[in-house]
């Protein structure tokens, strides 16, 4: 677990605008967890969170996020939030800017952004992508280049193509060489980790 | 079509072997057709092709996988082979590096390989990965960086990864300024696209 800890971005995330098919929300957070995203952020879809345990079916009531198991949303911390307003207040108040994943005039090659900033990744839905009102407040946006007949990427694709682009850049910056976390907070995650493995052997 | 065509990568491919998820095969597709593959190439699981008019649900019988339609199936060729030794001949005759996508002592990190050779990426099932056979067949092992505690991506998302490195380099090469198809091939792909359009809409 320190080896992975060790790897931990507090400056990395993304806020997930209400995705809601259980497969792309679980790949997303794969691939949060596969670049060392510590926490990410959703507004949930209307039917909530997609539960993980059932990646392929429907979501269950009577369960939380928190007790899935057995995948990385066991590793990602999950920040809710009721609505866009909500969460881009806490994001800037935690310095991060909020690039949207958003095809707009003012989009620039995703391969552009500077992602060794404290950096938001912002992906909407599956059907109508980011809302007009997420990206406008939003300090950027980003677009991957197609080059094909199709005009839009599947989001969990999308989000791993930017998060991968991030990880890039934070090697090259040295952003995974050491510790990233202050000593409290890496001990704090450390032992919530350590509590949710035991619970999840338990 | 002609403005996707002259972007079009006769020597990018993927190999999928046996991916089953029609959400996975769709995402794949759709990045294929997102960086400008021409041609796909699959062994299909047991159950055949999955139906991608269904991306979500069980594969139909007594459709050709041709006859899907409004996805990116439509603008990728897709050539089935019965068997890994098949593809591999196949590939092998076309002149095309295999790269497996797979963890193993000869994996090399997946920004490290030269997607401006004729290129194929090949992509094993959801479960298992590729299989040993074909590991042993490829030419190259590539793995991509994994900093969680998950040691594995989604199929779809570990393709795209791979895929937008390709593409990235092939920018760079210059690989999508002008068609890189023969002017016979070119018409020839033209004169199916424009009649697999016209069917579309009949």
């Amino acid at each position: 677990m320190r080896a992975v800890l060790d790897k931990r971005q507090p400056d990395l995330t993304v806020l997930l605008e209400r995705v809601h098919k259980p497969h792309n929300f679980s790949a997303i957070l794969r691939s949060c967890d596969a670049v060392g995203v510590l926490e990410a952020y959703a507004i949930p879809a209307k039917h909530g969170i997609p539960d993980l345990d059932e990646p392929e079916g429907l979501s269950l009531q009577g369960k939380t996020y928190n007790e899935t198991s057995g995948s990385a949303a066991k590793w990602v911390g999950l920040h809710l939030h009721e609505d866009t307003v909500s969460a881009f207040t806490h994001l800037k108040a935690r310095g991060f800017q909020v690039l949207a994943a958003h095809f707009s005039e003012r989009a620039v090659d995703y391969r552009v952004a500077d992602y060794t900033r404290p950096t938001c990744i912002l992906l909407g839905t599956e059907k109508w992508g980011v809302s007009p009102e997420a990206a406008e407040l939003s300090d950027g946006h980003i677009q991957i280049p197609m080059m094909g007949m199709v005009q839009s990427l599947n989001v969990s694709v999308a989000a791993a193509v930017i998060l991968f682009e991030a990880q890039r850049q934070r090697i090259q910056a040295g952003f995974y060489e050491q510790p990233r976390l202050s000593p409290e907070h890496y001990e704090a995650v450390l032992r919530s980790w350590v509590a949710r493995h035991e619970r999840g052997r338990g």
